[in-house]
């Protein structure tokens, strides 16, 4: 996967958001707007073009949680602590306050965007070629 | 971004249609799996329990275009129409057939997984940023 697109109720903000939080612009467009991350290309899109575009059979809701999230691996437990409290300075929304991880050997924690897209953080410690690939992608 | 989670209502089923399309598994549990692409991983977990995990404020719907869509860039027009070819032949549900794009130079298809999940499947044949970006994933 190259690119996640939200499709957004308000391009302009949504984009002031994830500029604010630092991630660079590759196209800043009035309509699209795409920043570049490790890993894949997060791209904004006008919600009802990108249903257009997608042939999408039904519209979208235009809040709440949608049913997936995208997540920022980092490098260590502290540092899923340290960037949500970056996170949180520069307004994003902290759904779940970081906690050593049941699941999986780890740490995580998640904030929503200002339109309800979640993104977790999150430490992952674990071996096997999921942990191979995750630290593969964080090395890029 | 390193992962993008989709909210599964079946788990299994979905793991199996894109096991169905060659995607490499590097994690094949009950609750949770994880696909290995380019760029970013993707994975699968139970739609419930992910709105748990996320501290989600409220439910999502379960079926429908949900406003998001992931994409997957390819290295040539021809390979768009090659890919779609073989998305449909193991079961994708084609939204979109392959065209030439209005917005960018390129050319770009939409597919629909089990569950309403939206792909494209894109070249893009732009330079800038973000064309250096796409195709820099792309090699990795």
């Amino acid at each position: 996967m190259t690119v996640a697109t939200l499709g957004a109720r308000d391009v302009r903000k949504l984009r002031d958001f994830y500029a604010g939080l630092g991630w660079p612009l590759l196209v800043d467009s009035e309509e699209f707007v795409a920043f570049g991350t490790q890993g894949a290309l997060l791209a904004l899109f006008a919600l009802r073009e990108l249903e257009a575009d997608a042939c999408a059979k039904a519209s979208a809701p235009e809040t709440g949680f949608r049913g997936f999230t995208l997540a920022i691996n980092v490098e260590s437990r502290e540092r899923v602590d340290s960037t949500v409290a970056a996170i949180r300075s520069r307004g994003g929304r902290i759904t779940k306050e970081p906690v050593d991880a049941t699941l999986f050997d780890g740490r995580s924690a998640y904030f929503a965007d200002p339109e309800d897209n979640y993104w977790e953080i999150v430490y992952f410690g674990g071996g096997g070629e999921a942990g191979e690939a995750i630290r593969r992608i964080g090395k890029e």
